[in-house]
């Protein structure tokens, strides 16, 4: 049995749980929280644990899988713990991570431990497939499309206007562009052609809807260079339509082997629950991170250095057998 | 520059020769043919010689990659390449892969050489794709559809019926089926319901061409389990409508990561020439042969035990900020 612990439990931290139920080969030893430990209760009835449990290094878990926000607590927390125990995280700021990586290779080469960043689906399985595509067929161009899903972070945009008391915002792909680049055309394609954004708003009473929904439109960054719909809704639908997280999305690849001889490769994923999801990633490279660190190997790693095996319960025999 | 040398110069041959042409690190040094080398002309230029000089080992190429049949000729030639040189194949019997992988790797280890075996798209991309998904969500069914496309062991078996000068057969998922999997239901499904197969036949004059239908419906193994239509066309409608070998397919996982959480995982290709792909597939393989021997590594590996960074032609800073 592999022995993981959980480093913060929320949405992310729970799907991590639900996928350790899945693997036969996996034990929950511990949640580790910031927050005090008597106040959660896990699903799992697991054991929950002080985040300060975890500096003395002694803690009995081979992985620990840190499911915390990338803003500002993974760039302190993976660093930190990869010092001590093998360690994954699911860091999703594309443009930091050469530097979360060096930090996490540093601190993990000294402690002869591995540190996995970077795990989930996008960052993850749509890494890969980028990856795999672009290896095989030289000549030609990725495509990524997300949803239709729930952005967290935009829909937390759009609960900071003033006036807005709850928020859902889904990311929807454009069928004529996902039609196109299916077509094996290789378009160019704008951020606006791509993708169009959804927002379900709760107002609060007497909140100016005409503001609201402008300054939705028009924020930088997130809206402004989509078409956006806004739609109020009241607490009672938000609760019963838009409770759940769902997403996923498609990387296609079209290219060409020689003149006028085109391929189009095509990952997709329809996720109920992306934390659900992003954990059972997290929790098979755990997998292979403990592997990989009985080997005698260490350092920072991604998926993109991990080979499908290692992730894989089944011996090479068995795989080679039943799956290749 | 990593020195490839192919060994069998039909269809699959020339598809690694295309592939070649586009990766800027790989260059062909030469085709190996059991033909007199005379007869021989390269699209791309590059000398032919005959087999017999692969057989001294001093032949300077880093990875020879074998486009011959997996019938006959593969289980003989990869293990005796394997003692000599870097060697890749796409041996495609599935039931004989245990088998052909351990004569593979007592020669390669012997030998001090990596043998990559059974690389193409299935065995392949698509068992790299099996096993990613199972793994991630081990509560799960993994559906493998082919098709639509030209399969070349069933146009051979038509084409063995007397009275018959050509055929093409293609394999057809059937709609329903793929949309019930796709629905993520789990549906169970017999042979039948998964494909259809479609004959595009010529027939010689004055043929029994109700004996010939007959004859291909009721052919046990390649037929009798599938409901199959046969078309009687003339070459000329041959020549002009079926003288290309599109192939592509789906790898479609559907599990659950907690009660009532479904997860629908998609993998497809659609393929102009089944020959260019496999052989572009073999040729990003033929550099990870290369690279693990340099790492000292030796023995039979599968596309499940080669990580993605591995085929990649970039560095892992690349990879890891560009790609990730």
């Amino acid at each position: 049995m592999i022995k993981i612990g959980i480093l913060g439990y929320g949405n992310l931290g729970k799907g991590v749980e639900a996928a350790i139920a899945k693997n036969e080969d996996l034990s929950l030893t511990a949640v580790y929280t910031r927050r005090a430990p008597e106040s959660i209760q896990t699903a799992s009835g697991a054991a929950v644990k002080s985040i300060a449990d975890l500096e003395s290094g002694n803690e009995d878990i081979d992985v620990l899988i840190i499911c915390s926000g990338s803003a500002t607590d993974l760039p302190e927390q993976t660093p930190k713990f990869a010092a001590l125990y093998n360690v994954i995280d699911s860091f999703d700021t594309h443009a930091n991570i050469p530097t979360h990586f060096a930090k996490v290779d540093k601190a993990a080469q000294q402690a002869g431990k591995i540190g996995i960043i970077s795990c989930g689906w996008d960052p993850g399985m749509f890494s890969i497939n980028r990856v795999y595509s672009m290896s095989v067929m030289p000549d030609g161009e990725a495509y990524t499309f997300w949803g239709r899903g729930v952005s967290q972070g935009h829909s937390d945009a759009v609960r900071r206007i003033a006036g807005v008391k709850d928020c859902r915002q889904y990311t929807v792909p454009v069928p004529a562009a996902l039609e196109a680049v299916r077509s094996g055309s290789n378009p160019e394609l704008t951020t606006r052609q791509k993708h169009t954004r959804e927002c379900f708003v709760v107002a609060e009473e007497g909140a100016d809807l005409a503001r609201i929904e402008n300054e939705i439109k028009t924020m930088p960054n997130y809206f402004a260079d989509y078409d956006t719909t806004v739609h109020f809704i009241d607490e009672a639908e938000m609760k019963a339509k838009h409770s759940t997280l769902p997403h996923g999305g498609s990387v296609i690849y079209s290219g060409t082997s020689s003149e006028g001889t085109k391929h189009v490769i095509e990952y997709s994923l329809k996720l109920d629950s992306n934390p659900e999801f992003t954990g059972s990633v997290l929790a098979a490279y755990a997998r292979a991170a403990y592997r990989l660190n009985q080997k005698g190997i260490s350092g920072a790693k991604t998926v993109l250095d991990i080979a499908p095996a290692d992730i894989s319960p089944l011996s090479g025999e068995e795989l080679r057998k039943h799956y290749l």
